[in-house]
């Protein structure tokens, strides 16, 4: 399939290949920054039991009737409950239990007396007021009633969510699992940082770019591997990385030069090529494919349009994965405050940065060059301007469509 | 020090205790989401050398005067240079080299032309066109010129920081350090999910709440210790947890009642008792010391109690030391769209919902009950609503101040 393929034609096409993942069952503990793949309602009542909210005493409302500062009440104190106790004694009329917070109501008492208003005298406590039923305590399920809902399916856990699941005594959940990638980085001219340059080599940055964005969508990196301009290493690299991946994702070797050799490795080893060229820039150059059930993303070796058809294509199929919504692309619109000169033949997704002003949410243009082998253009990028075909040079004060990166780009 | 001290008060006093921690060394790999420590200009030109843009070949631009489809230019094709190959031998008049996208530019040569656009036969390219110097290469320093700053001091390393970094061969970055915590969660009524609830035992939450509200602000979580209410078990588990972190968070025993054994505890280590009580509500109980050079916080046992002082004390805190300044509150000002019939005599902290109107952002109050020991209404909480003391009811359409959590809790 060598004919350019609209976005919108290849995105249906790899959803129609997404592999049918699981839900991980996780313990509380590590199931932070995951989606809940399950709705999880309240099994027990929170305080699962009447309890009190003060340090104090408990007691019968209606003993205290009449009581004031001239007129106090004695009680006898009958138990002492602490947090944590059963309270097995009943408290009777002319009785109190010295209770601490979130101690257990004992049966007979229906209210609290914090202990800084009272005056204690040996196995007697004083009350010098009238108290009303229910005060100072906590009925059973005053915070989460049992069966009520509490977190609904895809629901990102953070510190409120997990601590209010802990409270129902749970102890795992089933979250959506993180898809695992590997990355391929091709090229024989990358060096890694740390080693020595020789004449016509660069550092290869392209697997630092596309690991850590992959794990800033929410992917598990299980292998970043890199293999020089040949068949035989490209194929040992696939061959090593695929079994332990739900993914693969490749840089360089799809352009059309002698030493571009993925599509033909992959056509080797028998792969099903979906298609690679997109009919956007930059972008021409974007293979998939699948393999052994796993789907291929062969990215561009130039890093702006590699991480840009990585935002396009990669990053929403990661997340119909791992339902990390957060994480994914956000389209709206904006006001054009730059200016472009060329006309746009073809629909082009060029960097562009969104700042907030008096005029509301204005784009313009990321400085510096445009090419796509600028790595610098990217450092500033929160979004990406989608021009469509045909489109003649873009004003200032014009309204643009984006697609604005995840909040983590804004930082 | 019993007095009730301002909020301000307390974080100098913390702010003048805090650990001098220096920066830490890490690979570039595992350096994403760290600020960086120091400034960081490039050291080599990006690209290093000239080089191809495309798949072609590279000539002489004043070779090509007067080409054209019928006149077409014949060339002798004098070498081969793939990307990370030098460029060893010079291109003369008459010559031109098979060059591939990244590869060195050879001498002599001063622009490409694609492939596509000549016609090749046997060791001579024919070329069709005139060509300007210049035309489809990068000159060295293109992307990045040496010298020229990349990330300043406090940048937050996301995946386009870590590949210009690693463009530029660097191995290991300056970064400021995470702070390691250890925390300790008191109570006799606490069961961990999982176990089999008695009558008067809850299951515990704040453990799950602070550890995963620490890692939400960029700290380091070194241990989570439950102790039972007595001084015994408190006191070991201080002396076990402490010498493994910076800072040592506390939830429950900071109140008044006979189980409430934090102070007694950490006054019969030694520490220095900076305050227990703050001017504010909720967080009556809030205690801070030091114990071998390491500040302490005694939250309450509440949960929206102890997240809330959390948010205000300890997560400032955190970040003065990680520069994590994206996680830290953000003060602002909003709309109130709710009622709150009650008055403020002392200063007091509301956990609120910021959201976006055609009124611009409004601030209404997290729904449900507000006493501290309510877990559920800390879900959906995305901001304090700060209440000066003194206050009259808070009437709707007023303009109220806030702090907003960081954006992770607005999903």
């Amino acid at each position: 399939m060598k004919q350019r393929i609209p976005l919108e034609v290849a995105k249906e096409i790899i959803r129609n290949n997404l592999p049918d993942l699981p839900p991980e069952k996780v313990l509380l503990a590590e199931a932070s920054g995951r989606a809940l793949a399950e709705s999880i309602s309240a099994t027990i009542n929170q305080p699962p039991f009447a309890c009190s909210l003060l340090d104090g005493y408990a007691l019968r409302a209606e003993d205290t009737l009449g009581a004031s500062r001239d007129n106090p009440l004695k009680l006898k104190i009958v138990s002492q409950i602490f947090a944590g106790d059963r309270a097995e004694r009943q408290i009777n009329t002319g009785e109190a239990a010295r209770i601490m917070t979130g101690a257990p109501i004992p049966e007979g008492a229906d209210c609290v007396i914090g202990q800084e208003k009272t005056d204690r005298e040996n196995d007697k406590v004083k009350i010098f007021q009238e108290l009303n039923p229910g005060q100072n305590y906590a009925p059973a399920g005053e915070d989460i009633k049992k069966g009520e809902l509490l977190c609904s399916r895809g629901t990102l856990l953070r510190s409120p969510q997990l601590s209010v699941l802990a409270s129902m005594g749970l102890e795992r959940v089933d979250v959506r699992p993180l898809p695992k990638v590997a990355l391929i980085t091709t090229g024989s001219e990358l060096k890694a940082p740390g080693e020595q340059l020789e004449p016509g080599q660069i550092y290869s940055s392209n697997n630092y770019l596309i690991s850590a964005r992959l794990e800033e969508c929410g992917a598990e990196v299980t292998a970043s591997l890199v293999a020089g301009d040949n068949k035989i290493e490209i194929k040992e690299k696939i061959i090593e990385s695929l079994p332990g991946c739900d993914f693969l994702v490749t840089t360089g070797g799809v352009s059309v030069g002698e030493k571009d050799l993925l599509l033909s490795v992959l056509e080797e080893l028998g792969a099903e090529i979906f298609f690679w060229k997109l009919d956007l820039k930059p972008g021409n150059s974007i293979l998939c494919a699948k393999l052994d059930e796993k789907v291929i993303f062969g990215l561009s070796g130039n890093p702006a349009a590699a991480v840009i058809a990585f935002d396009l294509l990669v990053r929403p199929m990661l997340i119909e994965i791992n339902s990390l919504d957060h994480l994914n692309l956000k389209k709206s619109r904006a006001v054009f405050i730059d200016e472009l000169k060329k006309t746009s033949p073809t629909r082009r997704f060029l960097r562009a940065v969104l700042v907030s002003s008096s005029r509301g949410e204005v784009v313009k243009l990321s400085r510096g060059r445009r090419r796509p082998g600028i790595l610098k253009s990217t450092l500033e990028c929160n979004c990406l301007l989608d021009i469509p075909a045909g489109s003649p040079p873009l004003k200032s004060g014009q309204e643009v469509e984006i697609y604005q990166l995840p909040e983590l780009y804004n930082y």
